[in-house]
């Protein structure tokens, strides 16, 4: 179990980078380009805290972020996805996203805060019942 | 400029420390109980990551969070609470609560999501023009 990142979704990505990291600081660590989904990934951490990054998302398509969803999730990377997922399901916890690839998953917790969960190294190879499990509600 | 935690508000304390501590597996490092202002904070980190938590506030009296609320805040630790308001400030962002006692503020990021300023090793003398101003919208 190893803490990732906080993710919140950005509307002007220039302006977020004016905040986050000229103006609080913040150092830019990775960035990825998402031609495909149309999304680009900024990830921010302080100085000597690489491992302790916030995650801006900005959607290439604008939409108007209410309720809350300008808040993304709470991110973990953990051994074995699947086991990991099992154990939430067997204890009640709705699997949203099921980890198909073996690779991503996505909870809530009980107050509907986003988690996302990542499987350490990469990915798992797929594996019923996961694979096959569909999405429920939204995360 | 340190990274402090994540917070987030919750309804009900005993189902968010099984989600958060017994199913996720993190591990209580730090509580607050204050009677006064009637609220417990909950410090949830993974093991060997004690500098990066999740941070549950529970308030005692209950209240509905909607529109996001129960998201709360990014927390970042800085060396000089009064120097840092003033360069946000001076950049046009609005110091929602200021640092009237020295040791901290909150502000918004340009897609409304709430950061906590907190004065490293505790908090600086009150000092004009922090100390009299008073507060701006919810943060």
């Amino acid at each position: 179990m190893k803490y990732l990142h906080t993710m919140v979704r950005v509307t002007d990505l220039e302006a977020s980078l004016r905040f986050y990291r000229d103006l609080l600081g913040l150092k830019e660590t990775r960035r990825i380009e998402n031609e495909k989904g149309r999304f680009t990934l900024v990830f921010l951490a302080p100085e000597g805290q690489e491992d302790a990054p916030v995650e801006l998302t900005y959607n290439w398509d604008p939409e108007v972020y209410t309720g809350g969803r300008n808040f993304g999730h709470l991110a973990y990377e953990v051994d074995d996805i699947y086991a990991f997922c099992d154990k939430l399901q067997k204890a009640g916890v709705t699997i949203n996203r099921p980890p198909r690839d073996g690779h991503m998953a996505f909870i809530r917790s009980p107050d509907n805060i986003s988690v996302e969960i990542l499987q350490k190294d990469g990915s798992l190879p797929p594996q019923e019942p996961w694979a096959s499990m569909p999405n429920t509600g939204v995360w």
